[in-house]
């Protein structure tokens, strides 16, 4: 028989294990059981915080610094990174423009700004990257991507010619948009926007009104904020023709992907997609006899654009459909719904009743064992 | 491809479903992903208590009474069975002999005595069977198999030629055994023993001295009767020329072995081998491709003569060599001793972390999730 192939693309396990170190105890478990198996680790992310630790965990590449500011424009420094055929650049929000760099302030709902994003684009841009991925999530501001255009040299004009400030206060007053300074190459590359929500722009379920409380609006913030975004939507389609306030995922961080698709042509993407795309996951399905996919928890949201979503919906379209395999802290999702969503099987670590933290203590060996289990059953139905 | 085969063999989940409860929930999961599977459930038994009820569920007959004592000499009935083709008796121990049928009365270590379960051996010689499987575990009695050959029409006769009383004690007396009366049957069916135990007749590690504690031997009793166990030995020896107060396992049941091996030519068996002969798994494993067994809990003691191990063992024997998994309600052995073992695979019902009453009282569909997860693997692991 020939080698098993087995393709190893967990997510982390949150508050246990890194997807990279989730990987690495599936593969010993795996090797345990089939010494000869060809294991290929990818370490996945949902496209969220913790992305760009991934990437460049499977890049094998070291980070690039850019000095920028904050979400609420102090001075700080941020990573990117860029692949190793130096062709695709990954830029996370939540590094220059999050909330967690923002932690030890008092929140600015109306002022805080993705400009620091923009100018890690701006860097991509410069490197000559032909493809710039950004992972959404985690952002503080709600500025409707106006701080990363304003980062790449965009203008956003008041009635009276002068630059509006900042945030999302600012789009209230804009009048015109001046593209004239953008950088010549922003309009060249693709973006891909890594995008988990459906909310639209604006609205009930807006990104004012649905995240804006979480970003500190309160009292007439958000009602405030929503009135921005449509007015910067209707700026949006006048300048650009583009009619985004009702898109689902525009509403996403804050409103990054309105400004983003009307004047940079983004597209939106399921994050694990984009992902898996990035790190080469199809590729490596594509001979693969089995893939073991994971996550702390596998339960309804896991079906709905997390990793196993995207790891099975890229199964499903490989040539050889490899059957997909989820190992998980606690498998929430009945089995039915599991295989309908193209996982072929998956199960818990948990070797018996057991508390969480004796469970989490011990998700390494447990993940090999189980991992070993599976292998095992794999290798058996091939003889 | 052919209909996948599937033999369901599970042990009772002890504290939650019996054997058949489980066999029933996991055909279910392995229907729920291969409806057009060839599903044979052959619920399982260690040989121990509850073995009687086990064949009489497989063997799909009711089961015989016989009116006979219990293990301190009062009037009682006490099932037995035979198997459908009339071949093969099964006689538990416990059924007429056993502790549970004397919870009412004070423990009698020195008299009680195996004599009822030799009045349900006498019923199935009578019946014309070629052939008594004896399920030992369970018994009030230490008399080295005396009552079960009194039973069968024996005679222990002290030095003046009278009959010695039953149990234990009635052994220091015997001078000699009048086998005239024995059943005409007696030496011409062949006996098998479930034993569990390694535990010879005498000594330190034999039957009075370990077991004889919890049949109530207090005091100098347990001394007094592995002396009384001795002499049986020699009086065994003397008559029938085998020597068994040293073999292995004629220390179980209060040495029944000893008796039955040296008067009768018995045999002893692992006794989940012997059930698994006995419900035909054998002739069920040679056409198979996969094998479901499971127990309650899977640990150090589940390859040692229980029922996964004897599943095992018969599958490594079989023609087609059919993968064997367990699913357990814990997993405690190690996935690399259970492959020692023959184990291809073993998997907890446990879906993540919980308490053992939540994980007891969902043990049937939880089950149900894992054999459907297993037979999807295996189904995807033949494409």
């Amino acid at each position: 028989m020939e080698h098993l192939r087995i393709v190893v693309c967990p997510d982390s396990f949150k508050g246990s294990l890194s997807a990279s170190e989730v990987a690495s105890a599936v593969a010993d478990g795996v090797l345990d059981v089939a010494p000869d198996a060809v294991v290929t680790c990818l370490p996945m992310a949902d496209g969220g915080e913790g992305t760009l630790d991934a990437l460049l965990a499977v890049w094998g590449v070291e980070p690039l610094t850019v000095s920028t500011v904050d979400a609420i424009g102090r001075p700080t420094s941020a990573r990117w990174a860029v692949s190793p055929d130096g062709r695709t650049a990954v830029v996370e929000l939540a590094e220059a423009s999050g909330l967690p760099g923002v932690a030890d302030a008092p929140l600015q709902p109306l002022h805080a700004s993705t400009r620091g994003t923009g100018d890690l684009a701006r860097a991509a841009l410069d490197a000559g990257v032909a493809e710039i991925l950004v992972c959404l999530g985690g952002s503080a501001s709600t500025d409707g991507g106006s701080g990363i255009l304003t980062g790449l040299g965009a203008r956003l004009l008041d009635a009276d010619g002068n630059q509006v400030p900042d945030g999302g206060e600012g789009l209230a007053s804009v009048a015109s948009l001046d593209l004239s300074g953008l950088h010549p190459r922003a309009r060249e590359v693709r973006w891909r926007l890594a995008v988990d929500v459906t909310n639209p722009l604006v609205g009930e379920l807006g990104a004012a009104r649905v995240f804006g409380p979480q970003k500190g609006a309160r009292g007439g913030d958000a009602e405030f904020l929503d009135g921005a975004l449509r007015h910067w939507a209707e700026v949006l389609e006048r300048e650009t023709g583009a009619a985004v306030g009702q898109v689902p995922g525009t509403g996403a961080a804050g409103g990054v992907p309105a400004g983003l698709i009307a004047v940079l042509g983004a597209e939106t993407t399921p994050g694990a997609l984009l992902v898996a795309e990035a790190v080469g996951l199809p590729a490596a399905l594509a001979s693969a006899d089995l893939v073991i996919t994971g996550e702390g928890s596998f339960d309804s949201q896991s079906v709905n654009g997390k990793v196993a979503d995207g790891v099975a919906r890229l199964a499903a379209a490989s040539p050889t459909r490899p059957p997909v395999v989820v190992v998980a802290g606690q498998v929430l999702l009945p089995e039915a719904q599991a295989r309908a969503a193209g996982i072929a099987a998956a199960f818990s670590i948990a070797p018996g009743p057991v508390e969480l933290d004796d469970l989490i203590a011990r998700t390494a060996p447990r993940l090999r064992d189980l991992a070993a289990a599976v292998t095992s059953l794999v290798t058996a139905g091939r003889r």
